[in-house]
Formats: structure tokens, C-alpha cells, sequence
């Protein structure tokens, strides 16, 4: 968190369309004094919905943080049958990474959040396999490391929940993570697990996609970040990517050059998360400014 | 113009910033029963410079075409110092297109035209040569020849701009016209002549950028369309986009690669402006959504 | 065609890798004082398999034209068993172009073969509907419409291939050619029909690319130009780009968007086609320099 | 080093064009039994001048690792009055990294260096301040702080040079290091001194190009990496690449934003030089394939 900013109070709205939306909410902003720093407002014709992310200073705000929540929903949520979320931007989240072999993706984590560039706690990495636990080591970051099996793998997803509510993680980011999660793990973190698929999905879902991109013999590879639902590389999509490959590349080579744009998709992804900017309707986001 | 599309009023705005205006212009339109259909906005926090777009339906609002003005001007425009502009979609204006020689965007301008991409008028097509006569004639466009020398320049120019407000021109797109307009032209449009140049500006201004481009090695070459200013190359950039070179590329395989990414950056400018979705502050752009 | 430019001979070359192909093939060239003015090569590691492009002036080259593929057969294809091609620069391909309803591709390859841009002869395009004839007449070329029914089908395609054989066609482009070809037809001109799909391909396959893309959410569409083979959308790949689209995006401004992109991936592809610079190999393609 | 990779013997050249280059340099080889893994050449025609890399398989090769120099100078190299370098994939370089505060692109670096992904020994950083010591304590390489002062600059650049002479260090990489070099000490590393500029060079050359870059509204930001040469931010360009901006973006996000592409732009350079895949020409590279 960049200490010399102010604190904000964020609201993300989803409701039906309908007239005078916009000038309700800024209104009621406005009325209780608060400087609006950032509004992106979004209706979606085809299916009459509206999605709005407003963002203000609380610094002469007339409410105070605890009860901004209930005077919106009485005002205005509630009338206009909002679903909505209030957020505060020194409310750091608190992000679990979950990896297995490879490193680039955690990496690149790592280094922003080192460089302050990632404003979130991150108090745990979970690993299946042992190699990630030197990078954890190298940034102080404690590793679990819980190997899966067929026979142990209920078991372990116990554990890996226990990790998790045991440091109240807000939101989990699988690194190249190379495991399917049980949907009872899904539900319990709805549109709070990000993956990064090594493919621009739909093209190439499922294991091996740069070899699956060899086959075709395509000109483009790419990777999609997107939030885990219960249908394997089928949920709601938050950044896609693209590289340039050409008939010299080899299964190998498209590996490497994938990792580039793996890391930078996930990355985005993940920034775009904390700073409360997505918003999930119908297995689809909105992307606010 | 799409004839099922419903006729919308666009309103422009940009003010010193202040409290209260999104919700003081929406309400504006919800109080008199518009359905607002686009609203984009934004804060230039280091200039306090507020900006705003919003598109509304003028079916069943209760100001006619010719009260709406009058009426933001008394309740808002006044009293929030905003500088604003009012047009209706089904108002098409009214666009002169002045060439040279080449015909690739010409050819891109003409073609959406032609296929209904591009809502406007295109009563004439001036040229300082006559290789683009025969693609005005292809499609049916006046074709006005007006040879440019050192000694005829200001009485040409003088030719054209009795051209222009003799066909009602509202704006003017240099497709590759390789003459510099006298500054008391450019005057009589003020941000409302578009030009190409073969180059990411600011990188290589002036003439022949791609030989610029092939000497300093780039690997990267572009092109940036411009609101036209007194400045040469230096106006408000609309849009830029680049394609990538290689050493294998020579002067004569940059213009070529470079066509493509000129009349796609070009077409893209041409469509904002036509959508009203540009704005210019202090030598810069504002591109609405 | 440039007529300044000298005439070339362009050899291409594929066969099982083995030992001392390249100074092979370029010792004869230049044992016959052939100035050899672009060479590539490619080996498939990982099929032990050899690519080449090799392309000579024939000023001052020792072989008559007529003399150069029994020699090169002789000396050099038999022994390393060679598949293999050659063509001369100044031979220039016969292009047909079949049509249904849009015009954005038809008109990005009209205007670049105006322009001087595309060095091939235009003798027809087809249409299965009426139209596109009004660009044809534009450009002066002969416009046939074959209308297609589920009845007429065969009959109409007997017709189509009967206007390619009569005009001597070289290579087919479907430009935006809304119908499925028979395998008849398409056995007719192996890896010589040329299509654009409008998606990133292998995502998106059949019909309305774009509306499939809308509901995935996708934050990038794209285009593919290919040849075409007997299963549907999976023949080899020549070009793929991509554009951007957000949230904002409806289907149609995504078809909208797309066109951009489908145009120039054609185009591309066209060119590189052209200046025989593509080659098949287990149902990818090689593209050379 | 992957060590199941076989040993390979790499030649790059450069020399006046002339008849049988190709059949020469390739024939040496494949008649002492080398199996050509990598062949890329290129003739720059308006130049009259030839460049070829070729790499083959040491094993089985009738040659020893240093009869091949004198055997290669003698049969081609001085008949052909090529300028060109030897090297042996076994033979790892030795890079330096230079820092100043930004710690972007040296994680980069070092997580691929880590991640075995750069082929190369780092036995030293040099920072100007201390800032980035932390990085290189987690990855375990030597830190040497030298601060810069106008008045000592002289001092402290003679001890960075014997820092490198010790480390017999083969070439530098500026990651983001914010001090201008000397021309003596340029003059010692020609054309091993790689930095990463925050523009797509020529624009913005000079200090804060973000800010620039903001200042001119331009809608494209991106970052160039080049060899480094008296002129400042006008040596050989290695690898460029862009990211989109907008009106929303403050030369805040635009530093933000830039980070990524600085950092793949310096990686790719990196390793395009460490694969022995450059060429320097007339302040010009040529980047093989």
C-alpha cells in the first residue's frame, strides 16, 4: 500500500437497468461529501444489466467506514435491487499461491510483490511438489508442501482448506498450479481462485495445450486468466494474451515463449483483482478502468 | 446510418473539475425521461479537468431537438463553466477527403463507406495530383484536381477552402496528402483535420519517416493519426499502432508493411470522430468509449 | 508485377534431411552463375524433415528457363528425393475470388491489386449472391453469380469449377464465401483455395465465430487464414492475428472489429501465396522470408 | 546449460557480398562430417554486404575444437574477407548486471537465470545504490555497491571496470541503470554492454521518457533494448516492443505499465545475445533466427 494515498471507499454494483441509476449513486456520494476519484459505469443492452464500480476519498466523508454499508443498502440497494460489494483500499487482501513445479509464474508474483507493485498480504504458498519451496525461501514466504495422490487427495484439499481459513485468505492464485480442484473447493471460494491456462481459451482446454498448438501447426499461442469454476477452463475470463510463433517453433520452444505471456496475463489478472476491479455476471467479467 | 438504430443526443463536456457533475448531468436527462444509452467520463486529476461523454435516446424526451441546448446551457453548462457541445446521431456530417497519390487509404475510407461502416456524407475528394481521380470515379465521388506549386499555394488553397464551405464540409481527412496545410486553414478547423503520418510520432516527424525508420534500425514501425495543428506532426494523437520489422526489411518493404498499419490507424480515427468520441484538451486527446 | 525488377527462378524444396542438401542446391545455382537473391531453409527436427526456398536471377544464369527442372531433377531431386517446385517471377498466378454477401475482404484485395500491390490477374470473381457484383463492376472485373440451393449445389459447383478451368485459374480465394466447398472441388486445388475463418482457429470452428466469442466472454478475437482442406476449418495455417475487445463489446461490434483484422489476415496470406513463399507439410504450413 | 543438449560449434559472419558464400561456408562443414543444426543468413542488398550464422554438432565433427578457427580462417575467412567470431555452446558467458533502485527488471533476469532458463554465469551486480542489494542476497550473487558522484565518477568507474576484468566478465546488461558510461569504458565492451531504454527509441530519448511520453499524449508506450555506444540511446537496436495507453494514464501508470514490456524487451535481448544470435552492422543489428 502506498502510504502517501488517501483511503477509498469502493462500491461494485450489478442490478437490473433501469432509469436514474448513475445520479442516485454519485448523489448519494455527493450528498455525504465525498470526492469521487474514479466511476466506470457499464449497462449491458442485451440483457437489460447494469454494472457500475464508483470509487471516493473517505477523508471528509460524512458516514463513517461502518455505516456506509447499511445507509447504501437502505437508500439505494435495496430499492434498486442491487448486488453489491463495499470495499475499503486499506483493507489489504490476503492472497494464497498455489504452484507446483515451474517458476516463472511465482516469480513474477513475487517480484511485484516485492517491489511493492502487489498492495496484499501474502502469507502462504502451497506447493504439490517440493521444488517451489527455494523461491518461497528466497522471498521469507512460508511453503506448504502437500503432495497429492488418487488415493490422498481429499485428504490434502482438507489440509489445503485448513491452510487457508487458519490464515484467512481472501483469495488464491494457482501458479501453474498442474492439480484439479474439488468443486467443494471451488464453492467455497466463488470468483476468489484465479488460473492461468497456458492457451487462449476456448482453443486447446485440458493438459499439454502448447503441444496441442504444435499439432495444429497455429501462428499464435497465448494464455488466458480466468476464474475457476466447476467446469474445467470454462470459467469467467479476466485477460488474454497472445506471442508470435512461427513453423521453426517445437513443442519445447512455445514452452518458453508461453512462459512471457503467462506470467504478465496472471499478473494482470491478479492486480486487477486487488484493486477491485472485476466483476462477474453470467461466467463473464466486467473489467472496470 | 443504421435506420433501425434509435436517434440519440451526444453531449460533450469538459469544465474545471468539481463536485456534483456526473449526477448533476445525468439527472439533467433522467428528470426529463432520457434513457441514457452511453455515459463515459473521467477525471484529469493533475489538470482538475473533468470530461464527459453521454449518449441519450430522444424518443419520449421531454425537451425537443432545439430546447435541449438553451436548457444545459441555463442549468448546467453555465454554472459548472463548461465548455460542451450538443449533436444528434442522425445529424451525418459531412467529410472531405484530400489525397495525393497513394490509394491504400483512400481505398480503406471509401470501401467502409461503401459497405455502410462509416455514417457520414463524403461530398468531394481533393487531390494535388491526378493518380486519384479514377478511385473517386470507381465511386462516384466528385473529384476536385487542384496542382500545388510555390507560387500558387495560397491562391489553391484559396480554390479549396471555397470547395469546402461551398459543399457544407464539416471535417477533413488527409489520406496520404503529402502537402502542408497554411496555417490559416488549419485555423478555419480546429480539430477538424485528420491526418495520417507514417510514424509513431513523436519518432521520426517530417518527411520520408520509413527511410528515418530503415537508418536508425528500428524493429518496430507504425503510424499516428492527428488532429491537424500549426505545429507540423506535433497536433493531438487519436490513435497509433505499430507493426513489427525486421532486418530483412528495407525502405521499400516498410512503406509497404507500414500501408496497412496507416489506413487501419486512419479508418480508426476517422470512425471516433464521426462517433463524436474525441475531445481535445491542451494538445491531447480524451477517446470516449 | 514491378517491371523493373529482374525475373527470378524460386525453387521450393521439401524431402528427408540429410547431409549437405543446402550446398547442394546452392552449388548448382551458382555453378550456373545464378546471383542468388534469397534463401531459406528449415529442418523439422523433430519429423527429420527439410524445408528450402532458394530464388536466383535468370540474367546471365547458365540454364535456358525450360532447361532448369530437368537439370535440378537430374543432379539434385532424384538423388535426395526431392518434392519439389519451381516458378519463374514473371509468371503471374491467376487468382479467382469467390464472394457471398460482405465486402470488406473483396475490397482490401481489389484495392491492393489497383494499387499495384498484388502481382497476379484477377479474371473473375463468383458470387453466390448478387451483392458484391456493384464492386466488381468497380473495378472492371466479371462478376458470376451462381446461386446456391441444397438442391443446385452440385450442378452450381460444376459451373464454378468449369469458370476456374476455363479462366485458367491458378489459386481460388474465399473472401468471406459463405458456403462449404465439396470435396470434389477441393481435391481439384490442393493447397491452392485460400480462406479466412473469423476466429483464432483452432477456437470457434463453423458457423458465427463472433456470437460464440461473445458468449465465451473472450477478451480477444481474432482471425485465421488457411487452405483449405476436407475438414471443415482445419486445414493448414498461414497467418493469425488478433484485436482486442472488452466488455463493451456486443456481437455485432465484435463483427464490426473483426473485419480489420480478417481483411489484412487474407491479405497476407494472398501475399504470401503470391510470392510463393508458403509450402504443406503434414497439414502445416512452412513460410518462408 | 541443458546437459543432454549436444555441443555445438556456432560461426556468425559478415562480409562484402560475393557468389558461392552459402555453398562455401556450408560445404566446409558437411565435408567434415558436421551436422548443420541452425542455418540463418541474410544479404543486405542496398549494402552489398552478407551475414550468415550457422551452427552445427561438434560430435563426429573430423575437426578438434581448435583446429576449427585456423582451418575455417584459412580455407574461407581471408579469401572472402569476412569479419566473423567463433563460439562453442559449452562456453558459458559471464554477465554482469548493472542496477540503480528498480528492481523490475533485474528479478526478471535473475528469476529466469534461476528458473534455468539464461545460459549464462552472474558473478557480480553492481548497484549505484544500495537499494537492490536485497535482490541479489536472495539469489545469492555478489553485490559491490559503488556509488556515483560528478567528483568521483572517474574513481568509481576504474574500480567497476576491474570488478569486471577480474570477474572476466564476456558482457553487461543495464538493468535500469540510471547512470550514463563513460566512452572509455563503452570503448572496452563493444558491443556487449546491452541496455534497456523506456521508449521505443528514437522518441523520448534522454531522462524520464514516461513523463514525455505523457507530455506528448501519445497512445503507445514501450521500451527498446540496444547495444550501447558513445551516442547516448542511439546504439544498434536488439528488440522492441510496445503497450497500449490511454487518457486515463498518468505518467504513474504509464512507469507502472511499462515495467512489463521493459523488462520481456531486456530478457529477449539477453538471450538473443547469449544464443550468439546477434550481429552489429553500421549501427544496425541483425538478429538470426
Amino acid at each position: 500500500m502506498d502510504k502517501g494515498k488517501p483511503v477509498t471507499a469502493i462500491i461494485r454494483i450489478q442490478c437490473p437497468d433501469q432509469m436514474g441509476l448513475i445520479s442516485r449513486v454519485t448523489d448519494f456520494i455527493q450528498r455525504n461529501n465525498g470526492n469521487i476519484v474514479a466511476l466506470d459505469q457499464y449497462t449491458d443492452k442485451l440483457e437489460s444489466h447494469f454494472f457500475m464500480r464508483i470509487e471516493w476519498e473517505l477523508e471528509g466523508f460524512a458516514l463513517a467506514k461502518d455505516q456506509i454499508a447499511p445507509a447504501f443498502q437502505y437508500a439505494i440497494a435495496t430499492p434498486c435491487q442491487m448486488t453489491w460489494q463495499l470495499d475499503f483500499s486499506d483493507q489489504r487482501l490476503r492472497m494464497a499461491i498455489m504452484v507446483s513445479k515451474m517458476s516463472h509464474c511465482l516469480y513474477d508474483l513475487l517480484a511485484r510483490y516485492h517491489g511493492g507493485e502487489l498492495d496484499v498480504e501474502i502469507p502462504i504458498i502451497i506447493g504439490n511438489h517440493e521444488e517451489m519451496r527455494n523461491v518461497a525461501d528466497q522471498f521469507g514466504i512460508p511453503f506448504h508442501l502437500l503432495k497429492i495422490t488418487k488415493e490422498n487427495k481429499e485428504e490434502q484439499e482438507r489440509l489445503q482448506m485448513k491452510l487457508m481459513s487458519d490464515n484467512q485468505i481472501d483469495f488464491i492464485v494457482l501458479a501453474r498450479y498442474m492439480q484439479i480442484l474439488s468443486n467443494d473447493f471451488i464453492k467455497a471460494y466463488p470468483n476468489r481462485i484465479i488460473n492461468i491456462h497456458h492457451s487462449t481459451l476456448p482453443a486447446f482446454v485440458g493438459a499439454k495445450p502448447y503441444h496441442q498448438a504444435y499439432a495444429r501447426g497455429v501462428k499464435l499461442i497465448g494464455a488466458t486468466s480466468h476464474y475457476v469454476t466447476e467446469d474445467l477452463d470454462a470459467g469467467p475470463i479476466i485477460e488474454q494474451d497472445i506471442i508470435r510463433v512461427t513453423h521453426h517453433d517445437t513443442p519445447e520452444t512455445m514452452v518458453q515463449k508461453g512462459k512471457d505471456v503467462e506470467k504478465i496475463v496472471l499478473s494482470r489478472a491478479v492486480e486487477a483483482h486487488i484493486a477491485r476491479k472485476t466483476l462477474v455476471f453470467q461466467n463473464k467479467t466486467v473489467i472496470f478502468n
